[in-house]
Order: C-alpha cells, then sequence, then structure tokens
C-alpha cells in the first residue's frame, strides 16, 4: 500500500474527533497487521473506490465509543444506543471524507461509500484486500480505538 | 432508491450461490426496511459510489453459512472460521461485481470498494443512509441469509 495514504487518514481522525466530540486523540504508531482480525463493540465501515478500491473502518470498545459520545452530546449513556450508532456513522463519514479530501490534493481521486455500521460485543472485522491492513491505534482519556485503512495493490 | 436497482442485486445473488456453491437459492419479496437494523453472526459488506453511493451487505446465520460453504468446498465445517470468513468475502464480491456490470449495462456507472468481513454472534448491521434500506430475503435448504442495499437520494 501507498504509504502517502496513512497520514491523511491519522490527520483526519485526531482533527474529527477533537472538533465533534472535544476529545484529545493520541495516535500510536501505525503498523502492518499480520493477523487480520480486529475486535470491538461498534464499528463504521466506509467502502472506498478509485483506483486503488479499499476500505476504511473505525472500531470502538464500549466504553470509549460511551465516552466519546458523550463528549459530544454533552449528556451520559450507559449502553451503545441508536444515538451512539448514529454517531459512529457520522464520525466514519466525516473521518473518510476528510482523508478523501485531503487525497485529492495530493492528486488521489477517491471516492467514499455511505457507511455502515455494526455493532456487538467482540465482533470481528476484517478487510478483505491481499495487500496488507495498515492498522492506526489511538488513544483517548476514555480509551482506546482503531482506524484500519486497506487499499488494493 | 430507484427501485431498478434491486433486482440487479437479487439475480446476481442467485447466479453467484448457485454457481459458485451449488446451492439453489429462492428469492422471497424484496421489502423496504422500517428498523434499520439486520442481525446475523456473518456479514460482508461491500460500499458502493456512484453518485449516488451507496453500500450492500450480505447477512448469514452460522447454520446458513456453514452448509453453504460446505457445498461450495465439497468438505463439511463445525464452526465460522477463517476459510468461511474468506468465502464471504470473496461471494459478497462476486455478488457486488454482477450488480454493478448489470447496473453498467442499463446505464448506471457504479464502483464497487474491497469487502469488509464481519463476524460474531448476532452483530448488527444498519446502513447509515437517510433513504430506507432495501432488504432481499433468500431461503436455502440451509437455511436464511438477508441481502441489503442503500443508496442516498
Amino acid at each position: 500500500m501507498n504509504v502517502e495514504f496513512i497520514n491523511p487518514f491519522l490527520s483526519a481522525t485526531i482533527s474529527v474527533i477533537k472538533t465533534m466530540c472535544f476529545t484529545d486523540v493520541k495516535p500510536g504508531k501505525p503498523f502492518l497487521k499480520k493477523d487480520q482480525a480486529s475486535c470491538g463493540d461498534v464499528s463504521g465501515i466506509v467502502g472506498i473506490t478509485g483506483p486503488p478500491n479499499g476500505s476504511m473502518s473505525l472500531t470502538f470498545s464500549k466504553d470509549s465509543i460511551v465516552q466519546i459520545v458523550a463528549n459530544m452530546f454533552g449528556e451520559s449513556f450507559q449502553e451503545v444506543n441508536d444515538d451512539i450508532k448514529d454517531a459512529v456513522g457520522e464520525l466514519s463519514n466525516m473521518i473518510s471524507g476528510t482523508a478523501r479530501n485531503e487525497l485529492g490534493n495530493k492528486g488521489y481521486a477517491f471516492k467514499t461509500s455511505i457507511p455502515t455500521v455494526v455493532s456487538g460485543p467482540g465482533h470481528e472485522i476484517r478487510h478483505m484486500c491481499k495487500a496488507p491492513t495498515i492498522a492506526i491505534p489511538f488513544s483517548t482519556t476514555a480509551g482506546a480505538f482503531v482506524v484500519e485503512i486497506s487499499f488494493e495493490g
């Protein structure tokens, strides 16, 4: 995968979560996944078409997303309800759109699909691409989450 | 959503599952979802970009996908292992690609992302689109599964 694709997703995540959710986000070091699977309780998935085609996911634990969306709305949540799922869809849309625009400025013409949100304790996400998936870990005071991107070729 | 989009996904599903998995598939009547959520044990998700942008999912119960992939490979499976997840990714790719080609013949220029596969007992999928999602239920001797498509506008 072209390493130029990583930073736009990293910086889009920091800026969207900070601006929309009033939550400071610290990125960890992006790494190539050996095991393709990633587990969480709520995920947002966005398809990307180019060429190259790809996909992006945003995967949260229940504890992290409940706190992040509480910061966003200024009210507290006990469980992963519809408001939280909608928020994950919206965050996925904004992060992928912001990254797409930055990649557009670098000359890469990507399009992004409407997001799909998956919920369910401990579900597993895998991007079905022969090339390795890149994981970008993030930490917040509310807990950790991960952004994954995968592109063919 | 343009109702012309439904039939290409319906016929692609029948033809791909029949050809690849040697499994007869009976489509039920497609319906507009009121509740956006859909539950299953393994799902394949493909992002679609146009305009209009959209998404497709293919959601199986454990019992149905274990039998369908057993028919495909000619060997039996007890659980949702990596072979089954890979097969769901491949089936999602082939169904969305076949539907995309048929829509191309009708003058709609869609692109499809690489698939993402979700696994986890009873996970929930929702397409984050303001327009209603269309569900196409299918039955096989192995059990039921559902294809959902969602397009903006």
